[in-house]
C-alpha cells in the first residue's frame, strides 16, 4: 500500500480526541489544520500541539477556511453539535471526504446504548449532507487520553464504515498513520456497531475498573 | 468464582450454534436438554451430540418439557422464529433466565446492519415476555462451526447484557464453561452492539477472505 499524504482539516481539534488524532497525523507527515469557529482558539490549539510535535507544522484556522484548504475533513465535536457544525460547512465539504468521529452519547446514561431512531447518527448526517459529501464513520471507540502520547501503543482497532470503497481505504490508511489498525467494516449503516460500542466500553471500564477498554477484531491476517 | 451446575434447555439445539453450545456445556458438567417442537428431532440431535461427547448425558425433549425441567433456557433459533418460539414457552419460562442468542439478520443483505426499530430484538423480546422472565443477550458473535470441536480455542469474547446483574453473572459463567470469555457488557439495551456486530463480522470475513472474524475486548485484566 502506498501511503498518500493528505491535507486534513480537523474540526473539533481543540478537544482531546480531535487534537490527539491531529497530532498523530502531523507526526506521520500529513499537513494538518485545526478548525474552530473562533480562529484564535484554533491557533492556540495548534500551538499547543506543535509543542508536543516539536515543529510548527500544525496550523489553526476558522473552520470554513480549514475545510476549504483540505482534502479530507474530520469532525470530532460533541453529538449535540454534530449536525449543525457539519451543515454549516456543507458548501466547502462538497466533493470531499468527511470523517465523522461522533458518538451519540446521551448524558447522563453514557454507559447505556441510546442510538438515534435511524440507528446511526452518521447515517443521519450523510442524509442531511447529501451524496456530494462522502461521509466515513471511524475512531469512535478510541480512548482520547493516550492519543497525545505519540509513543503509546493504543490497543484498539478502528472500524471504518462508508458507502464509498475508496473513501474507506483512505480512512483505513489514516487509522494506520495514527498508529491504529483500521478495519474495513462495510457500508455506512454498519456504523451502528461503532456508535453503540462506546457505551459498552464505558460500562466495561466502570465495571472492571480499567482505564481504556477497546476492541480488537480477531481472525484477521497479520499485516 | 464457584462454578454452579445448571440444568440447561437449549431450544434450537438442533441447529449448529445451539448444538455446539449444548455440547460444550455438557462437556463442562451441566445437565443439558435439547428442546424442539418435535421431540423425535430433539432426541436425534441429542444422540448425535452424545457421539461427540462420548456419553449419554444430553437428552432430547419437546421444548415445553425441556424448559420446564431446566434452570436456564437458551434460545438459538432463526430471527424469524424468535418471538413466536419464546412466547409459546412463556408459561414455563416464568421465573427463569432466558439466554437469547438471536441475531436479527435480514437476508439477503446479511453483511449490512438492519436492526429492528427499537434497536434490539432482545429488548423487544424482554418487553413481550414481561419482567417475569430475565432475558440475557449473549453468544451472537461466536461462529458456530468450530463450537463442536471441543478442543478448538475460539478467539471471540461473549458480550453479556441483561438488566439483572445475577443473571449476567450466570451467563458469564456459561460463556467460560463453553471455553469462551464472557464480558459484562451492561444493561439489555446494550445488546445492540452484539446484534449489529455479527453483520460486520460477516462483512469482514468476506472482505478479508477469512473464516471466523471475532472480537476481543482489550484492556481487561488477565483472569
Amino acid at each position: 500500500m502506498t501511503n498518500e499524504r493528505f491535507t486534513l482539516a480537523v474540526i473539533g481539534g481543540t478537544g482531546a480526541e480531535g487534537g490527539g488524532l491531529a497530532l498523530r497525523w502531523a507526526h506521520a507527515g500529513h499537513k494538518v489544520i485545526i478548525g474552530s469557529r473562533q480562529p484564535e482558539k484554533a491557533e492556540e490549539a495548534a500551538k499547543q500541539l506543535n509543542v508536543l510535535l516539536g515543529s510548527d507544522a500544525i496550523q489553526g484556522m476558522e473552520s470554513r477556511a480549514a475545510v476549504a484548504a483540505a482534502d479530507i475533513a474530520v469532525l470530532a465535536v460533541p453529538f449535540a453539535a454534530q449536525q449543525a457544525t457539519a451543515l454549516g460547512l456543507a458548501e466547502v465539504l462538497a466533493g470531499k471526504i468527511l470523517v465523522d468521529v461522533t458518538v451519540p452519547l446521551m448524558p447522563p446514561k453514557v454507559s447505556q446504548v441510546q442510538l438515534p431512531a435511524s440507528g446511526s447518527c452518521v447515517v443521519d448526517l450523510q442524509q442531511a449532507l447529501g451524496d456530494g459529501v462522502r461521509v466515513v464513520s471511524a475512531f469512535q471507540n478510541v480512548s482520547a487520553h493516550k492519543l497525545k502520547d505519540l509513543n503509546y501503543q493504543i490497543a484498539c482497532d478502528v472500524l471504518v464504515c462508508a458507502n464509498d470503497k475508496a473513501a474507506r481505504q483512505s480512512v483505513i490508511q489514516l487509522a494506520g498513520d495514527a498508529g491504529l489498525r483500521g478495519v474495513d467494516a462495510g457500508v455506512l449503516a454498519n456504523s451502528t456497531v461503532a456508535e453503540s460500542l462506546t457505551s459498552v466500553l464505558i460500562w466495561i471500564n466502570r465495571t472492571y475498573k480499567i482505564p481504556d477498554a477497546g476492541i480488537s477484531i480477531t481472525g484477521l491476517p497479520a499485516v
